[in-house]
């Protein structure tokens, strides 16, 4: 039996062994890797970020508590990757494993994976994304992909993800730069956290000011014509209540606007509110095409980063030291520019 | 006369007009560029990069303010690029120009940049570069580059500059994940500014906590033997005094531990401290053998990417469009993982 049919068998040493095989990239993980993408595609990917700070960890370990223990139905299976593409010189994840494991210690249902960076932002993305397939094959439903900050690295990390959950908390968000247009951008949630702290009403309404210049509201409504579906007018209340259209019944919305959801994760306040929204979030995302646009977007760009670096391999392989210490040697003389050495180099 | 004839002549018409061409990565920019490089290495290159609204704006024109008005000697002649890399879809820099011209309007010494994203972290690395490479061989001595955000984009534009600032602001950091150990790490100076805030202490002590554990004080001290130096215990005091061992009579130290400074930019408090541990860095780098070791590093990371570009570019233009589309469409059926497509469109 082959490393990668016994992850499928639902073997957890297995698992952890080809995901540290992936995560070094051996050609065992890349063999592992072609066995077992024919049995991705049926997890929900759930991005988590937002600045340092506001309590994104607490946050995903209660959600993954939640989908395990309190809600009805059958618990989901649950993946945790935990990636701080900031840290590149300590080569060590700041959350550790063990740390995360506290309230859900013991529970085979749930899987947690810490990443540090890998060097280069393309090789951490490509590493998260084999993680993640790796996962999602061995058949864990909801797998949460959470960043440590809120800059370019986390946001080719949240285009992973089929819902991206931008996290805030009260105090961070006096200051415009504090919330970004980027990062917004990115956003089919917003979670206020922390709501207990003072601030939390000042943190809301600039996230609202924010995504009312981000997603004006529409004057012609997609779908208008479809039957089965009657639309309330988009609105930006002041209150933090969901502002997507909506059927009346229930149903899915046919445009997306993020809701601003408040939790104070220490104590368990809004996640289940938390957990409905992802959950709405995803049924939109299925009986729209935005499902197969967003898988399409997500495949295409890790062919673009692994074409990328196989490249720069292949190139490195037939360039002799020579060749490339003498036109190092001239660039830092100044004799040649950068560009004139990569003509010298290459062509 | 050629454009970049007119930039070395002092002509901001031609200056503005270059860093257009090179932002655009035109073969007009990389012309100019191979021209200038040659004119390149008199600057003094100054990263300035932290967190989102620890006012490193403000500082940063504070710095230029006093560089051109308030110090003894020859003013020196001031560039600034700003450099926003997490605000990948807005296409537009944060800071306008405009904006940051308020203190320094009309006078001729000082030009300011400011730069938007270009799509890849790469790119918008190797246009920051050619920007300040034409700013330097147009003769500006002192060229800040000063970033939003402090995530891995701004750690890879911290690698372009030879001193680079820290910025911090009391309230931020009593969670230990706001100072991250890998910014701490390319710290050469660390500045508390917005210092009149409630706070401030804690913030030092958590930074020279973090210091203590970076910077662990040294046993043997390199260059002990070397007449003319005689060393100070290396101490982390509980004043925000630069801690660097440096010799009796002023002279630049042998060994650099990253000192605090407190300052308060819009008051122009501790600004001028400030300058002086920058001068007393770019002393040191220029004094041991790190100046040219980050030399080194910098244009051999630059040339580095620039050859990654062309790979693509090149394979780009020789594989297919209806090649690369047959491997996308099996990849989206998962017939073939990633990897597959990859040995599929290269090998």
């Amino acid at each position: 039996m082959t490393l990668a049919e016994e992850v499928l068998q639902g073997n957890r040493l297995a698992l952890a062994r080809v995901l540290t095989q992936v995560e070094n990239e051996t050609e065992r993980g890349h063999q592992a890797l072609n066995e077992l993408f024919r049995r991705t595609g049926g997890a929900h990917l759930i991005g988590v970020t937002g600045p340092p700070g506001t309590g994104k960890s607490s946050l995903v370990n209660q959600l993954a508590y939640y989908y395990r223990n309190k809600l009805v139905g059958k618990p989901k299976r649950v993946g945790i990757v935990a990636v701080d593409p900031s840290s590149p010189f300590t080569g060590g994840a700041i959350l550790g494993d063990r740390v995360r494991m506290r309230d859900l210690a013991g529970d085979n249902g749930v899987f947690i994976r810490s990443m540090a960076s890998r060097g280069s932002l393309g090789g951490l993305a490509v590493a998260t994304s084999g993680v993640v397939q790796v996962m999602d094959a061995a058949g864990f439903e909801i797998i949460f992909i959470e960043t440590v900050g809120a800059g370019q690295a986390e946001v080719e990390i949240a285009h992973l993800a089929h819902t991206t959950l931008v996290v805030e908390a009260p105090g961070m968000g006096d200051d415009i730069q504090a919330i970004k247009a980027g990062i917004l951008e990115i956003a089919d949630i917003l979670v206020v956290n922390k709501a207990d702290r003072p601030g939390v009403e000042t943190t809301a309404r600039a996230l609202r000011n924010m995504l009312q210049l981000a997603h004006p509201v529409p004057h012609v409504f997609s779908g208008i014509d479809s039957p089965g579906y009657s639309h309330h007018m988009v609105e930006l209340s002041d209150h933090d209540e969901p502002v997507s259209t909506s059927g009346p019944t229930g149903e899915a919305p046919t445009i997306w606007i993020p809701p601003i959801q408040r939790t104070i994760a220490t104590k368990g306040t809004g996640v289940v509110d938390l957990i409905e929204e992802i959950e709405r979030h995803y049924k939109y995302l299925k009986e729209t095409s935005e499902l197969g646009q967003r898988e399409q977007a997500r495949l295409k760009s890790e062919l673009d980063i692994l074409l990328r670096e196989r490249l720069v391999k292949r190139w490195r392989e037939r360039v002799t030291e020579t060749r490339y210490g003498q036109a190092v040697e001239k660039l830092l003389r100044r004799e040649i520019s950068p560009w004139q050495a990569v003509d010298y180099l290459i062509d």
